[in-house]
């Protein structure tokens, strides 16, 4: 089954988490990869995700925000990181070591064009029987929503950055 | 902060258990109370949840399904159990001893008029300060919308019990 957690809203990669958390206490592993996020900026999440293995695997394939927040890394490194993810999620797919595969802000890398839709689309196209996917990032594709089984659109509707609050340690990562 | 993951879409709670998650991979420790949900339906999140004891603590005070899916309980039995879920969460969030606490599937006690919205409204009035709150279930009163300080709408965009397919092991449970 394929997974879509988009929107604008705060909650896609917990509840992709979350998802993963189930899915090991029901017996079955799972294999989280992340585009756009780095080693360089640890969250809570990995460190118990670490505990948590090898029922749960956690990867991170990105160089950072891209073009934001201060990146200063030329788009060719952001690229070449996100194709290589890309091509170590298709490996883990048709390795079907896994019932759970998260592919986490893969749709920010679509939208900034840094992998190809096609090639997604493709391994969309060729996954194992029974290999659950969760895609997550804003602006998922159209076409991607049409090949998905579930979508669900995180909406903002209150923000505390609104008001000018910063990221708070535990919260935001 | 008050937050709240409201919205028909799935993935409400599994964020709050990814926030959890996070959480206490940043040292915090959490407390998640269900309300509706009952020990009788055991589902993956809680055998992992329950390793990770004592800094990620469940407690499921709930039910089952409240007039629906053959629930066949008096009303007086629904409600008197989400009475106590509150109350016991009113005692946890003064006991300064979390965090982060995560009130699941209050909305929906709330929307059936299990439990009072100005008993609730209270409790958040005299959070205790720097603790974390997250209300999650579909239908959040407007009044507690406008209490929180962020708000995630889960929409429903596409499921697949729309085409007939049935709860799925590891991912709805």
């Amino acid at each position: 089954m394929i997974l879509i957690f988009t929107g604008n809203g705060k909650g896609k990669t917990t509840a992709a988490i979350g998802q993963g958390i189930r899915a090991i206490g029901q017996g079955k592993k799972v294999f989280m990869i992340q585009f756009i996020k780095s080693e360089s900026w640890p969250t809570g999440e990995e460190k118990v995700i670490r505990e948590l293995a090898p029922r749960f695997t956690l990867v991170k394939g990105g160089k950072g925000f891209v073009g934001i927040m201060g990146d200063k890394l030329p788009r060719e490194v952001h690229k070449a990181a996100a194709e290589k993810t890309l091509e170590l999620a298709k490996e883990e797919i048709l390795s079907r070591k896994y019932d759970l595969i998260i592919l986490d802000e893969v749709n920010v890398a679509l939208s900034l064009h840094l992998i190809s839709l096609e090639e997604l689309l493709d391994i969309l196209r060729n996954l194992p029987q029974d290999l659950d996917i969760i895609l997550t990032g804003r602006g998922a594709p159209k076409k991607l929503i049409q090949v998905a089984d579930l979508v669900t659109e995180f909406r903002e509707i209150k923000h505390p950055f609104q008001k000018g609050v910063f990221a708070k340690i535990g919260l935001e990562y």
